[in-house]
């Protein structure tokens, strides 16, 4: 059965639980999240406190031992809203408004029978659920937090007590996930960027929006760097674009018809209107959109002068920032963003090209998740195909999709990647292999996409000159090896828990003098170092020996030197490594070659 | 004599002199611009031909030698419109109109005298003019061109004809003028882009938004890179922030006070109204603007945390994209447009270092035009004071004023600077050395600038905690040393001609095979070059020797390396310099070190 049921039954049972200790509780929602559920409650002047939770568990135990049969009536809507005015559920009523609003008219309600024909329990509710609460497992769920929010996500509105539980379908899951999420607790990229000052957001700049500080930006560097540099190794070529495009780019794309809802509004800037009285005429505009897709300026390069069939392939990669509008409450700091750098490229060739180039693509993802040491049993792969039974929505030509889609497939086997090949029906996705990283808790997040697209090069009719002197349309790829660079830097973040391998820490090396005495010492070694660019500071702060040793490792910086006395005699540095805990003393030449040496071999 | 207002009397001139030829001439505007003058004129069914233009100048020779007076008088609104209107002159007219709506009811003309006291010409205008013609030079002008324009530079009015002509003091400054405007023809980056693929623009995209090539990203990288490099060395920090940013952070900086009219305009995203009307509120939302400058951004991650005085200087350095809503007619290739990325640098400190901090930047800035190669003389230095005769317009403290001027003005003469003060009374300008570089024709472009603010640190409530444990403020400079990438890259393209340095030239070297059979062996070259990082390409075409050498030096390429029998025998390349013609035959290795030593010390 699917789990998904089991957590929705059991926010019945944990309501109707919180009902009987707290009868004037008012109930808001009660969805599932992941490997979660909760339910929010008007507690009003009441109050659950920690020693009341061991109560509403032996409750919920109860009331699952009594076999309670979960079923299933509708009532009209009249009806449902005097039930509802009746019970003084007042977050109850607003959603039944809300499903009138929809020209709902017949609501769906579930009630709890219990073996004595006792009804337990009523709520609005669309099921699914359990036929019988003895399909829970008592020992498979575990009280994890109580926290506030507002109702509707809205801070005008009253602030409710959520209740969260972990489900699962048996004892042995539900363990195994509270050790993960330990982990992962560890690793956690919000907990991390605070620590280490990888990045912040504002209040006055916005939500979803972030901004790099001095750490953070030396990490993305270290990334793009490394971008670019694979990428020149792997033939391609850089472009830069800007990013507002006139609405009549978006138009001609197509995005302003199918993508405009997660675009930003339109900046229209029209003339003065003292300049429209003197010419008597209406007023003109130009209008500008920001960009969510740096494709169609692409587009627009490949057109700005003709090709030839002598062209190709060519491959233009660009950083490009992009901003979605993303609603408030989707936003969850690196991982869901509302401006984001995508690691973009269009590859453009000819039909006979295409299997070439999209091997060329496989190979250069395979070579990124090596390159950062990802698991290779964490990485997926989905080769997306169109719904067979629903050929006709799909306006493109047969030719085109059977081509693609098969070409796509052999790759696939020839390369021997372990995908799963999946079949929808969406309006504007075409035939593609996604590459999916899981994180520590097991959710998989898009990262590499390789896709075909026939939309753009049809809409700016591109074409090229084929050595029979015709006019021929070219074969246009997408593709993204990080997703983005947020998005990847995150999973970077939490993937090494911030002991980030040499080549990509934000500060490699940290000086510490024992005391002042040697601070002319430190100093020197300090502009040696800096000489040979590697990424160091020096700790001058008259803090202990010890303390400044605890400071450095908080901020996992990679190697400490300590100077003194003997050191300085010798020309040489104590070294503490900080992943292997090893101390010794070593030259400084030494100490740097070392280091320029686990630098270029990427070591982990 | 203002040279300016003897431009402006010829302009006077040359329509009296189009009137006698073609009466029914009607006469648009005639402004100076820079080194020129213009009149547009409507010849309606008319034209004038190359053949007329001897004519033309014949009669303004005339016409000079009659010694014209120039003579101002006003008329009532009604009497210049009446008078306009019997003239047939519709533009003028149109001008009339649009005085008289900024409540203009007097209105200037002049009119030219001649020694007999006959009137010979009439045109409204507000002057001021040389008092006789013979004031004027009859050698000292010249026709520079015929051109076409709209009315008011709107595609939907009357095509114009626009007569250009140059006017100086002497015929010598003219004769100067012209020797560098054949000189300015060759280096023309709007010449250069189109050949040598540096950037593009789309009428799709729109007007000032270029869009970088291969080539140009090329060049724009390794600009960046040496900009990374050096702010590095100069102990900078980096950070990166987002394109747009809330209202509330434009509103907290003033700048949508002050600066709305050169912001691209808001963009609002509301609830949908279906939310709206379920939680029966006001419909909520979010407002962000495109972002024309990066300060603030800085300032909110500098009020993340707490900062002690420990924690100074900072010094934050950002490549920052930013919008600016220039009017259309205003743009100009890449020396204007709509979006540019500044090298922007904020340092933060407190009073006893800034001394120090504005020497340091000084420095920097010599250093940059030094790297570059700029011609010393070609550089000015100005410093800005406020007009000490409008104090109270400057609503800051005294204090501030006199610290801030006097320290600019210390450093800017302890260093030697051959500067030029300048006293002003801006709203939002402070006190600050400018270095301006002069292009190919003698105009004058702002590239770095140094300047105190203290309205960003009071807006956003800057402190810090000093060593006495009390909050105080902190000194904030802005610096730019580029100004921005794009007009920093035009003025190197214009400044080489092309001939770029080794170390930036998009493309460093050419292979050329002598024909098909030696192609293993270029390729081999190719490899081995590229396998080096160097920019290399390889010509495979069918075409001949000849043409391929010809094609590769129109593209100015530094090295071009034929290969033939002898060569591969010898693992060797025969190179041929670009810039000294010179041709030899080497190893290859011999040949990749040498490149690599040329890229190291940034020759010219």
């Amino acid at each position: 059965m699917n789990i998904e049921i089991k957590r929705h039954s059991l926010s019945h049972i944990m309501a109707q639980a919180i009902k009987e200790m707290y009868p004037n509780v008012k109930m808001a929602i009660g969805p599932n999240i992941e490997n979660w559920f909760y339910y929010d409650f008007d507690f009003g002047s009441e109050e659950i406190k920690e020693e009341n939770l061991k109560e509403l568990e032996k409750k919920m135990k109860k009331i699952i031992s009594q076999n309670q049969k979960f079923e299933q009536y509708d009532l009209d809507f009249d009806e449902a809203l005097s039930y509802l005015k009746e019970k003084n559920e007042d977050y109850k009523v607003e959603m039944a408004m809300e499903l009138k609003e929809k020209w709902i008219n017949k609501i769906s309600f579930y009630k709890n029978i219990m073996q004595n024909w006792n009804i337990s329990y009523i709520d609005m509710c669309s099921g699914p659920h359990v036929e019988n609460s003895n399909k829970l497992d008592s020992n498979a769920y575990k009280l994890d937090k109580i926290a506030w929010a507002y109702w509707k996500w809205d801070s005008n509105n009253k602030m409710l007590t959520r209740i969260y539980w972990l489900a699962f379908d048996t004892r042995e899951e539900l363990d195994n996930h509270i050790k993960l999420l330990e982990e992962a607790k560890k690793r956690d990229h919000r907990v991390l960027w605070k620590k280490l000052k990888l990045f912040t957001f504002s209040d006055k700049v916005w939500l979803g929006l972030p901004l790099w500080l001095p750490a953070g930006w030396m990490l993305w560097k270290q990334v793009e760097d490394f971008w670019k540099e694979t990428h020149e190794k792997a033939w391609y070529d850089f472009v830069r674009t800007p990013h507002i495009g006139n609405k009549i780019l978006w138009e001609t794309s197509g995005h302003w018809g199918f993508y405009a809802d997660s675009m930003y509004p339109p900046m229209e800037v029209w003339q003065s209107l003292e300049e429209a009285k003197v010419w008597e005429k209406a007023k003109e505009s130009e209008t500008f959109l920001l960009k969510p897709m740096n494709c169609p300026f692409h587009v627009e390069i490949y057109n700005d002068e003709p090709k030839s069939y002598r062209d190709f392939p060519l491959r233009w990669a660009e950083s490009g920032t992009v901003y979605r509008f993303e609603k408030k409450w989707q936003l969850n700091w690196l991982t869901r963003v509302r401006g984001f750098t995508q690691d973009d490229a269009h590859i453009i060739c000819r039909l006979d090209q295409v299997e070439d180039e999209l091997k060329k693509v496989v190979n250069f993802i395979l070579y990124i998740f090596e390159s950062f040491w990802f698991d290779k049993n964490k990485i997926k792969v989905y080769l997306s195909l169109r719904d067979p039974n629903n050929k006709e929505k799909y306006s493109w030509n047969d030719e085109w999709w059977d081509f693609t889609q098969s070409v796509l497939e052999k790759v696939a086997k020839e390369m021997k990647l372990d995908y799963i090949a999946e079949e929808w029906e969406a309006a504007f996705y075409w035939p593609k292999l996604d590459f999916k990283i899981k994180d520590v808790l097991g959710r998989e997040w898009q990262c590499s996409t390789l896709q075909f697209d026939f939309n753009l090069p049809n809409r700016f009719d591109m074409t090229f000159t084929n050595s029979n002197w015709e006019q021929e349309r070219p074969y246009m790829l997408h593709r993204a090896l990080f997703w983005s660079f947020e998005r990847f830097l995150w999973l970077l973040i939490e993937n090494y828990a911030w002991v980030f391998p040499l080549w990509l820490a934000p500060k490699q090396v940290i000086i510490i003098p024992v005391w002042e005495n040697f601070m002319d010492y430190a100093d020197k070694v300090y502009n040696k170092l800096k000489e040979n660019w590697i990424r160091v500071s020096l700790d001058s702060s008259a803090d202990s020996l010890n303390k400044k040793v605890r400071n450095a490792e908080k901020m996992h910086i990679n190697y400490i030197l300590v100077v003194w006395e003997q050191e300085e005699k010798d020309n040489s540095v104590s070294v503490r490594n900080y992943k292997t805990k090893e101390q010794i003393v070593e030259k400084v030449d030494n100490f740097i070659n070392k280091v320029k040496i686990e630098v270029v071999e990427k070591k982990l």
